[in-house]
């Protein structure tokens, strides 16, 4: 179900969207018990100036244009452990596979309903019983 | 109050475009009690392979490269019964004006409060009394 | 924490979208308590016809291909005379440094979790106690 936004800097490669995209979707389905197939992003590009963070930091990070915003709608219902393992691997994978420093992945869930997502075809896929 | 997020392939007409957002304030007005005149909506152009989808398809769906996301923000509190009518009638509807797949026609709800919103001017227009 | 998205025309100078992000920076530290240098920010341009608004207007607030479109996802806890201050000090300091029409500022909010962020690293810095 969930909804993957990532927000990158044009000069992005197609190669290293595509593997931060596999990244998000492989901490998703191992850490965060997203169902195999589930699979629904979409990548934005922006120019330069477009992808706006502190010159001085926040918390001890320093960021660079280099910054991945990652924003998911997902549902409700993952712990607070789950959630520490899911930013831990997505960071540590983005950085594995595409040298992407840990301080530029950048995170935030957004938490819905099963009933707020139509999968195609104009159903509710995940309806109550 | 709805924001509605269209994120759609390039290479997508401006005449489809605007068919598709005309498509879900018919379908937010006529089943989901939306206020007329209530549309505000961003359209997002992806160029290939920015709209990412399970090659394998996803619980018996399949999906092209024609895939439409549309993610709505508005207030909590509709029904199932009514989601699910909302649902039916956008990807009916876009079908039957564009000639899009029913299949990859693709819906997430986000649900918020009344004070959420300024629709312009620096004012709270829905304020609790 | 807050994940500003800011959807405006293409036309948009790169000034004008600097001055954008700063006042809605100031507002958040000012009037809604966001943290200094929690500054986060997505911009978006939009080609002719992709900013879609009522034509006849809305609540009696009339449109121009100007609109700008802020959603900003934060944390639940904020006081609806907070969401006023920020609001109507959003839309002034807008219109004050940049000519940008008080009805054209536009502003929705999500709300979500504190454990829902992560600012890099890997890391849950809002993580519970």
């Amino acid at each position: 179900m969930p909804l993957v936004r990532i927000d990158i800097d044009a000069s992005t490669s197609q190669e290293v969207r595509g593997t931060i995209c596999n990244a998000v979707y492989d901490a998703m389905t191992s850490t965060a018990r997203v169902p195999a197939h589930d699979k629904f992003m979409v990548v934005s590009e922006h120019g330069v100036g477009d992808l706006v963070f502190p010159q001085e930091g926040y918390l001890g990070i320093k960021y660079t244009p280099g910054i991945v915003f990652i924003q998911i709608t997902w549902n409700a219902g993952r712990t607070t452990d789950v959630k520490k393992a899911f930013y831990k691997k997505v960071a540590e994978d983005i950085h594995a596979k595409t040298g992407i420093r840990r301080e530029d992945v950048w995170i935030n869930l957004v938490e819905v309903s099963p009933e707020n997502w139509s999968f195609g075809n104009g159903e509710m896929q995940y309806a109550p019983k």
